[in-house]
């Protein structure tokens, strides 16, 4: 049985062939509309996030299927002290397929070992969030008609960013992508993404004005900016109006870029830009219920005949139960959950030791 | 694209014609049971209001639609700050039509401008609600088959009470209607809205005794009158028992009178009335429902074939941007929506000038 | 009109017919995805029960039905102080049957005085929970293969368990059934229900010991043993882990035995237990959509032509309406519901006067 716990889950091909459908389904969605008749999804927020929650609801409905759910733990039995393996153990039992937010990073992947349909991971702290890079994708697909030979501003935090990340990793694949990484110095890009870009041969080029390269973007990708990511108050007044868009800072862009936003915004892009034809977030949004349904699509059918039994999540790889060793992510699923092991895995490359979890590196 | 943010928002022929629908959908539920299949209606209720909301959800499931949505603002992404304008460009992407309450009188006008499909208001504020005033409309033609020549008793809180302004206006449109208008000093019709009665040459009488002319009325229409709403504790203690209704004070009543309320009741009508068959206000909200199906039904026809992009809603009367000005109404949408700006509209008649979003006067 | 308030509701033929259905839609689920097509179901749950409430929803979607309702009574016109009576007037207008959860003791009773459709009691208080003992009643049936023989195990907290005494009830009219009733002394089982068991001839046995007859039972049914409800810390600090069951204490059942439990737990069942293939919680909580499915289904073919008015419920038993008392029980519907008359029923056989609503003794 397939889930989608991380966008390394799918092979490029894979991802080709979910914009391929969610460009069909766009195109005509009235052959799809019975696709998923009589199929149940649960939509499982143990916080809340009415968008992404709303795009799956969508996206289900709009395949023919029907919607169950909760929308942030309060409501829950994990008010009660359930555990997320007892949850997905029982509520796997009256639903088709999964979608699940939660706050503790590794929670989709513990679900992932107690269900008996497919887990989609709808955001797990700031760990992965496959769906939006899906999004970000059949956008730049729509819009641009290519993936090869872009050049991407990315602006805002650059170094918390999980959505930015993911946009990088997925976009360095293709040929000829360039990046622009613009942010203030605290919040620029981490070493060591920047480091596997000089490996995979990825040009870039790092600064801190969101003006200066305008005119070779095709794309710009706006983040937000928060107050408490600066070093000090200053730092925040002095620079706070830099990284935000408005239409004065756009006009050195070219006609045909597209500004993107993953939504929501708070002030980082000015309301007027939204007029302007080259603002691309709704459409962005808009796009997100499609690939959505394009996934529900892949995973249902591949679930096919697979038996009702969840699978005993023994990891594939060689694992490192190091003894007596505790995770030190404070939002990792195992500071929380009830019963579940500790488990490392090392890498045989660089001998580094990460938890299975929440894949941060164990001390 | 037709929505529905105001009741002066249809002709008197409309409401007809949608009364006429909802009547034979009361008739023959079954022939529209299809009649929305696979459209999406978005309930969106920034606050709480459960009855309206599971009207709307039952009235679209009645037609074979779908519902998706969320019931308050504490679980929707307006609490981190987003704009009712981003929330409906997105959710209109999700959706064939959005009913939406708000705490915020205007809200639904915002929202008008950035959707892509139709919106219906379920209440902004102190404002409108549309849909309660058709509700009362389809109660009267279904109980008392007929409009004209009705005698209307409206008791309680006849100075705030939104419902009761609402009805008056629309029931003042027909012959022969007579208001006897029921309350303490305190709270009695707005000066304003008399003299609009005495403009269209419609009869009525103020009174502070809900008994005194029990016996002419063809309507009673009762609503609640709050505590702090009374010019002292005194005043509230002498009064209290005097717009409550009950069995007693009933008999005076003609037996064919129907007794409407929008409902919630607090303790304004006691109990022991539900069992008299001149009890009128459930079968008044069960009547909601069928009026809420034929206006979906009504404005997802009239969507028809218009391109789904938002009406940018320039309006379509004079405007006067009187610079700098501020509207004073703290339950105005202005107060709290990023970006939007101050507009006002200068009535040519008299000269008035009132905030375009909450209609309130500008100082 | 039925409606299914207690497990008294139904005789013990239509449990065995309502079990026969679950089963044969759990071998022909395709039989019955239309069954319930255009039909809605209300899930009121005044108080949160994610598990419950998702039970009741997939049952309906899986019957081809559509589901509305709200979760917890903050989100509900409660909120205002709306009366049970009024919120079910209002909302069993707007769908074809109610499934409902309440804090307060007889708040279904009160219901279905109130409603034009079944009310199905989906827990009030430590009252009643019906649907628990019929999913109970599948899953050994569908486990087992009988009922007749059976010797049970029923563990920890037997003084308040509202579920352990409704099995024990329901299990009791069964021949051969023998109850081996596991707990602490301070929460043994109530002496009025042990004098029940040897009035009908049924074989007990009280004792301390998890693991002492744990080699002659066919079934273990856990329950949680709170913290507070024990004498003192120092007890509590001497039992809490005998009653804890983990593969140590498994190791002597025999290996057809099935471990039950309503679920949600806490750490009364070692998740290390759930590999075990005599783990039977998950499974049961599974069982309980199905014999859902199949009460959906009874009480909407038996609602058939029925006028669609409400039950005006003057009990069928003789009421002696005790002048002047109140129900003492501080969770009865009595204490919070507007305009409820306190109303005692006098037992013939023993002189006992019981509340209507909580079947609470009346001092």
């Amino acid at each position: 049985m397939r889930h989608l716990l991380s966008i390394l889950d799918l092979t490029v091909e894979e991802i080709e062939e979910l914009l391929t459908t969610a460009e069909d389904i766009l195109d005509h969605p009235d052959k799809y509309q019975d696709a998923c008749r009589n199929k149940i999804l649960a939509a499982l927020f143990f916080e809340p996030s009415t968008r992404t929650r709303l795009s799956f609801e969508s996206a289900m409905l709009g395949l023919g299927g029907r919607v169950l759910g909760f929308h942030d733990a309060a409501s829950s039995s994990t008010r009660k002290g359930e555990s997320v393996a007892d949850t997905i153990s029982i509520v796997s039992g009256y639903a088709d397929i999964i979608a699940m937010r939660h706050p503790k990073e590794g929670a989709p992947l513990v679900a992932s070992q107690h269900t008996r349909v497919p887990i989609i991971n709808a955001g797990d702290g700031g760990h992965h969030h496959p769906t939006q890079t899906l999004a970000d994708l059949l956008t730049i697909r729509r819009e641009m008609g290519r993936f090869d030979g872009l050049t991407i501003g990315v602006c805002g935090d650059l170094k918390f960013g999980r959505t930015v990340h993911s946009l990088m990793e997925a976009m360095s694949r293709y040929k000829g992508v360039r990046f622009i990484l613009i942010s203030p110095k605290e919040l620029a890009v981490p070493s060591v993404m920047l480091e596997e870009l000089d490996r995979n041969g990825v040009p870039y080029l790092e600064c801190q004005s969101l003006e200066e390269h305008m005119g070779e973007l095709d794309i710009l990708y706006m983040t937000r900016v928060q107050r408490e990511r600066f070093a000090s108050e200053e730092e925040y007044q002095r620079l706070k109006d830099s990284y935000i868009l408005d239409s004065d800072k756009l006009r050195g862009a070219g006609e045909r870029m597209i500004v993107m936003h993953p939504l929501p915004r708070v002030n980082e892009i000015d309301p007027q830009v939204d007029e302007d034809p080259r603002a691309c977030y709704f459409r962005q949004a808009f796009y997100g219920r499609y690939i959505r349904m394009a996934l529900i699509l892949k995973l249902l059918r591949e679930r096919g005949e697979a038996p009702a039994t969840p699978d005993k999540g023994h990891p594939a790889y060689p694992v490192n139960q190091l003894p007596g060793a505790v995770c030190k992510n404070p939002h990792c699923i195992t500071t929380t959950e009830q019963g579940l092991k500790q488990i490392f895995l090392r890498n045989p490359e660089n001998g580094e030791c990460r938890c299975f979890y929440c894949e941060s590196k164990a001390e």
